[in-house]
């Protein structure tokens, strides 16, 4: 009954507003339940679903009036299409990585890492010291806090034989993330119109960066022990390209990881070529099966152009990335680095720094290995189990991902968007091919969602590819 | 004594080390007390010395060894040469104004306020409050967190006339310094060598920006209340640009201000070209003598892009800016954005919105107007007093900057090194000039030093411009 007076009065007040000039005060509680004979609290109610809806504002002590936004002329854009004329590439604005979902879906999609998989103690007081320190109220230099720069220069250095120099401090950048890191190596070292070898499939977000920067992408087939150096030669010699962009550990999507002899033998390759190694080593804190090796750790003559982030294992507000390069490489990304942002928070640097410098972070690391592996496991038994099609092709050895292959006629888009309509988010894998898939894959994050539910996905999953088949 | 012992085995050791091969074991300490007759203590001080000097290191429990990097050959990085090419613009990696410089001199160079002029109590209780938040550990939205958008929103729409649509909160796009956003506006709107109209003087960091992007620019005077509405017609018509770059509200370097109606003169000259205005409003909380007045609040055709930041009067640490922008030039600017860096740290956002929506927020900007114009009035009166010849052409009316004439044979070079030498740094005007700049200038920043101290450096300054002039 109640709500019933509340929907009469709203009906009776849009009609009302929608030809009362913009700014006009509204007839007082006092009139609206004489006119309506309505109680207090049901033209209260009404006056709030006004005003969530937009239409009125209240000005306490004064009254309540019509918004006067609500009026305005409908705008149109039109003019900016010619100001803004046709993109140059074009760059998707939202992977489907990153779409947001019901809550109680399961969440197979997304990149990152669940919550109870982070260092969150660690983090909260990293961030706690942090905001007592200078770095709270300090500009950090343009290159990154120097203890920051050696923290990272002796990790690599740690793996480095004993013939090679290890990077210095000042080989090293700090960056607002590696994603940054790509677009500045993208534009600073390859350029617009120039063409880059890459490993197919690969990271999403390093074609993205390529695209916008304007990159001619040549993808080279990843292979399971990395790419095939034969291949690899052919496509430098083919393509005049300057550069080759891999994660040779725990690559995303397929968890793959390089042996040292292919690692060495594709540097060589690229030194060869006069070229660059961009290694994208985004998964280093990771590990399930193995240890990481970066490639970067047997070079000393600039090859390679190191990442390394923090983001996924330490957290993701905590957006601190490492760039190790060497000679002019590196002064042309820092000048790039310099024109597009200037520095990065010194906060989150002397945070980041404060978690990978306490005790517990090595003691968070072994547990994380452990609990990734677990989870792993339980995800290829939950398919294995319930969607025998679904074909694993390799066990990730690191990573938060697995790479799923599909039977050959199954539509992707349309099974993840079955799976979507009963409650499972997969990532359709045409995205991480630089150019047309060889095979229908999904990809499946096994660190994000509740491990527990993973039998009840993978059920979904073998469900839809039975319908489908 | 001892230490002379000391310094013989450390010699001794030294010409052993240069010629033995990386890697050869170093004599055990007892094998060294026997060789120099001196104690445990001075054999272990000598290791010591020459682990500090990283020429040995020692393996606890197997030995020590001579370091095998020392022996590395000479590394040369020419192969890059041909790998990298001409870059496309050269792109200076350091501004004068982010120089160290001795930290007894009187630093007038620097961009920035003194820590003294920042809410450091807020600021430091916001990353605390943000640190026990869910900012700490989990992802912010592409676009930013809803709450700080919806302050932006709510922050332009406070001076929008009652006729025009103020923004939405989804037309407000978070990001990590307004650095960024001029690359990402510049790249996504202009491009490559394409025209952008910009103001002449202006901020050294937008001329940067501008030629990371390849963007050609064609500089217009920047006048005492604004550019001239004729010749800004006549430079959007010369070189068919579709953009201006200004800054309306006290100006880097002039601290300058347009009138109301010369913003809106050009506002109607921006659209009547099809055209944007890229409002950078850097200096919104640097008011001095008069209130900010964004002309982006008189826009909702979209021709209005705004940028403001909070680098600068909350802290540098809590890097984050806004950027305000409609219909599809915002879907451009946003893929831009998520290419480059994705999201900015959530951490930093809820920091930056905690400390502006404090009370003691207001209360600090009322303090920080007083303290700007008490620095500003002194520099001003030093200069008068001490350099006659130092012409200050408009008293800033907000910002942390006065921009300062010298004699026209006055060479600025020589003027910025005679006085540093004699402890004063002053940034040479040409910086901020897009071309040839229209005459000898210094930029003082008056937030930065110790004000105490602006006698002395102006006492310097009018030395220095006697002995050159």
């Amino acid at each position: 009954m109640n709500n019933d007076s509340t929907s009469r009065i709203v009906a009776g007040l849009r009609e009302w507003i929608a030809s009362a000039p913009p700014g006009a005060r509204v007839p007082s509680n006092r009139a609206l339940m004489a006119e309506y004979g309505a109680s207090p609290v049901t033209v209260q109610k009404a006056m709030r679903a006004l005003a969530s809806l937009g239409l009125i504002e209240s000005r306490p002590g004064v009254g309540t009036f019509v918004r006067s936004v609500r009026n305005a002329r409908p705008v149109d854009y039109g003019w900016q299409t010619a100001a803004l004329g046709s993109p140059h590439s074009r760059i998707p604005v939202l992977s489907s990585t990153q779409r947001s979902v019901a809550p109680d879906a399961i969440a197979l999609h997304s990149g990152y890492p669940a919550r109870e998989l982070l260092p969150e103690r660690l983090v909260r007081a990293g961030i706690a010291r942090a905001a007592r320190s200078d770095a709270a109220v300090s500009r950090s230099p343009a290159t990154g806090s120097p203890e920051l720069q050696a923290w990272f220069a002796t990790e690599l250095a740690a793996t480095a034989p004993a013939n090679v120099t290890p990077p210095a401090n000042r080989d090293v950048l700090i960056l607002p993330g590696s994603q940054s890191g790509l677009s500045s190596i993208f534009r600073a070292l390859v350029g617009s119109g120039r063409p880059l070898l890459i490993e197919s499939p690969t990271y999403w977000g390093a074609i993205l960066a390529a695209a916008q920067a304007g990159v001619i992408l040549a993808p080279v087939p990843a292979g399971p022990d990395g790419p095939d150096p034969d291949a690899l030669a052919r496509a430098f010699a083919q393509t005049g390209a300057r550069g080759f962009y891999a994660q040779p550990t725990y690559a995303n999507p397929t968890g793959a990881q390089w042996s040292t002899e292919r690692g060495l033998a594709v540097l060589e390759i690229v030194r060869e070529h006069g070229a660059f190694l961009i290694e994208d080593d985004w998964a280093h804190d990771l590990a399930i099966d193995t240890d990481p090796r970066p490639i970067a750790a047997h070079d000393d003559d600039g090859h390679v152009i190191y990442l390394r982030s923090l983001t996924k294992s330490v957290a993701p507000s905590l957006r601190v990335a490492a760039l190790i390069a060497r000679g002019p490489a590196r002064d042309r990304i820092l000048a790039d680095r310099a024109a597009e942002s200037m520095y990065v928070s010194g906060l989150l640097q002397a945070a980041a720094l404060d978690v990978i410098t306490q005790p517990g972070w090595r003691t968070h690391l072994r547990g994380l290995r452990h609990q990734l592996r677990t989870r792993r496991d339980l995800l290829i038994d939950s398919l294995r189990d319930h969607a025998p099609t679904a074909h694993i092709e390799r066990r990730p050895v690191g990573g938060l991902n697995l790479w799923v292959r599909l039977p050959d006629d199954v539509d992707v888009e349309r099974f993840a968007r079955e799976c979507e309509i009963r409650g499972v988010i997969v990532a359709p894998g045409a995205e991480w091919f630089p150019a047309e898939p060889s095979g229908p894959h999904i990809r499946l994050n096994y660190s994000g969602p509740d491990p527990e539910r993973f039998p009840e996905a993978a059920r979904v999953i073998g469900d839809v590819l039975r319908e489908l088949g």
